[in-house]
């Protein structure tokens, strides 16, 4: 049974105001809380239909409109869990560490974090414009992996002033990616869905690099996630 | 001003059913209508805001609630257009051909046709049970690069029997795709997103290949469009 002021509490998380008032964040579907509830992350409250989760102590039993009551999905999956937003994670300082200047698209924020999973990224670096990573539709398109890789937001420019690591940056006009020696520790920067890279993060780039168009059509373009994708594949193809 | 009567249509145009029948499919925005209106593709009508594609001959004006009406986006993008869908592409016996074992996800499918333009690959082949590439999120997301990549939908056994290039398939225990020397000529099969390559079409290929995981947890994996991606960027960059 479901209180109006739990689904008033868990509808409000769709905002990001509400979820850092609160320092909470909605998980759906099975696979996926179970992740979070076997990551270092603490259970604020879990809503389920009879049969699934019985053995959790917090959770709450719902029947089907219910959980529609209180599901951000069409098709909401058999359980919601609410979790405690983590205090900003340890950042590591080797490897490839991804920095996001300003990725807006929340499916694309929640590819990217499972991909990095895939590639052991440890860390990615949000511009405080990025899409908030504990959006319901991050958290579902990351499937569990934002449990393993620590996502972090903060001022770029600052940061990349005191990196310690070669900062790479995605440019269409960039060297081609394919040939060069890639080193291990690296910063690679992806921009803007629909502006790429700013000018003012631009200024702190040091190499400019792209994937090359074989096509012939002028206004082909990749979406930063794919293009991401195949630059981290890149970096770790040779390490 | 939109009639009765083509609300109805091009609503019903969001249903595959209804897109045979009439041969019709519905482009929204501005960027991808202008891709179509250059390519081969034939127009069947257009409907736009005041000051938008003011010189097309069967241009129908609309204000903002009737665009709303027929619009199959949250927010429509000032213009809609219905196409008419062509005959069966041709296809071309050389290059990567990519090949889908019922890719179920519209945006998955339009990330894929999206990412072939930009890699020059002309032909992509799907069973009859992927998702139709005239369904209006998948039109959406290709961004209008199915206006330059064939898409045909065929039995995929029947297919490959008779392919003439080296197949490939997508697996995860395949071998690493890193180091592997891959051919130009080839054809690359991806598979569901939650079951992968069918057991019918696993007996046709040749070569399992596979995108080798660095992170350490065994729950993670690869969005199926972003493990193509990898892949197709493997075969192009040796090319």
């Amino acid at each position: 049974m479901v209180s109006k002021s739990q689904i008033k509490l868990i509808t409000s998380l769709a905002q990001k105001k509400y979820r850092q008032q609160h320092g909470l964040f909605v998980v759906e579907g099975l696979k996926g809380i179970e992740e979070f509830l076997d990551s270092s992350l603490s259970l604020h409250s879990l809503y389920a239909l009879p049969g699934y989760f019985e053995t959790e102590k917090s959770r709450i039993e719902v029947d089907d409109r219910e959980l529609k009551k209180i599901s951000f999905l069409k098709t909401p999956q058999k359980a919601l869990a609410v979790f405690h937003i983590p205090e900003a994670g340890e950042e590591l300082n080797q490897g490839l560490t991804l920095v996001l200047d300003e990725v807006r698209d929340p499916g694309n924020l929640g590819t990217i974090i499972r991909y990095c999973d895939w590639y052991g990224i440890k860390n990615v670096i949000c511009s405080n414009q990025t899409v908030d990573c504990y959006n319901p539709k991050v958290v579902q398109a990351t499937m569990g992996s934002l449990t393993r890789v620590t996502v972090n937001y903060k001022d770029l420019e600052h940061y990349l002033r005191s990196a310690q690591h070669p900062v790479y940056g995605a440019f269409m006009d960039g060297a081609s990616v394919y040939g060069q020696t890639l080193p291990q520790d690296a910063i690679l920067i992806l921009g803007n869905e629909a502006n790429g890279i700013s000018k003012e993060v631009e200024a702190l780039v040091q190499h400019r690099i792209a994937i090359p168009r074989f096509g012939t059509h002028e206004t082909e373009s990749l979406n930063v996630a794919v293009a991401g994708a195949i630059l981290v594949s890149e970096f770790k193809r040779s390490g």
